[in-house]
């Protein structure tokens, strides 16, 4: 059983792309998707599902309709700092290279979680906005952020990944997921190849949070 | 400095409506805030902005809008399960009874934090899908997970609101929002009024998570 600190596993809980293939112990998987149910969402009708893949052929085909989005998705990515100062642009191209190594490793990963969800069983307050919705995530990705950090604090690899979700008719064929059921995310879970999970970077407080109203930084 | 271990944390926290109007520590605001930020998200953009509201009047108000929605909604919920078994009834309409206490009392919370988010920052894969898109939340709700876990780990009373962002043009006129954000939830923090925290109750691991396919549960 885990002892780790919450704190700990938040402020060390990085994208870890580069996964060995070995098993994850029956134990530690179940305590990882215990986590998952925990999670707070709207009058706890808890609208999601999530799907374990370990499945080596399924996996394999996962990972190539992954790869065909991730691959022109890098193109754009790389466009977009290609004037960066040198050390802003060795960093994002270590990014895409993990980002590469991923795409054509994903089914070596030992699990696969594709997350469903039920849009009828969401309580979706910014539907009439003027803007893309959001508030259905709000009860589907804090059990993913549970997930994550319980798969970090047992010293798992893993990484949130969307990209997918826009290949969705063909992940629900591949998977029998009920035509009424949409997918949210992909987390490929597995011992890390290097040392995994580190320091993060990310920006203060005062930049991300104000006081009263917008625009006084948090002091 | 909090020493609570990360499953504990989970395993416990609940949505807590009932808040004291004592105020939070510093220090003790700046770790939960700090938890936030730690949080993953696509690109590391960290596309989201919290507003920590503790000016009275201000808090008023966002009370009152909260309530005019509150209100009709609980008529709703009530309805939902008007049929239901006795216990199932009552348990409904402790959470009812609880959501009307925070609607009349949210004022009395000692910070309501505001989430925005911005949608060009947001890498939205599920626009195209024909039904309603959660996927911009994946880069909001994990700091919103994060902020409600180190909220619990503090001692702290919370609760994740989304139903003022059916209000939005009135929240961002009342908190200077700029046009290009939105708004994804409300949580107010405070010290429990009662015993605040604890065991939750969520659906198990074989019914929520499948094995390979839909379908299978996982065992």
């Amino acid at each position: 059983m885990t002892e780790m600190k919450l704190y700990d596993a938040m402020r060390t809980l990085r994208a870890v792309r580069k996964l060995r293939p070995d098993p994850i112990p029956e134990a530690v998987l179940r305590r990882i998707f215990e986590a998952a149910t925990w999670a707070p969402n709207g009058g706890n009708r808890q609208p999601w599902r999530m799907i374990a893949v370990r499945d080596g052929a399924v996996k394999k085909r996962l990972g190539e309709l992954y790869t065909s989005h991730w691959a022109p998705y890098a193109v754009t990515y790389a466009k977009g700092f290609a004037k960066a100062p040198q050390d802003v642009r060795e960093k994002h191209e270590r990014t895409i290279a993990a980002g590469n190594y991923l795409a054509s490793h994903m089914h070596e990963a030992p699990v696969l979680v594709i997350v469903c969800f039920h849009p009828a069983m969401l309580a979706v307050t910014d539907v009439d906005q003027d803007r893309v919705s959001v508030v259905g995530g709000g009860s589907i990705y804090p059990a993913v952020e549970n997930l994550l950090l319980a798969a970090r604090a047992e010293g798992l690899g893993c990484v949130l990944t969307t990209l997918l979700c826009a290949e969705e008719a063909e992940v629900k064929k591949l998977l029998d997921i009920p035509a009424e059921w949409g997918t949210a995310a992909m987390i490929p879970l597995g011992y890390p190849v290097g040392q995994g999970h580190g320091p993060i970077s990310r920006k203060p407080v005062g930049e991300l949070f104000f006081q009263d109203r917008w625009g006084t930084g948090y002091q």
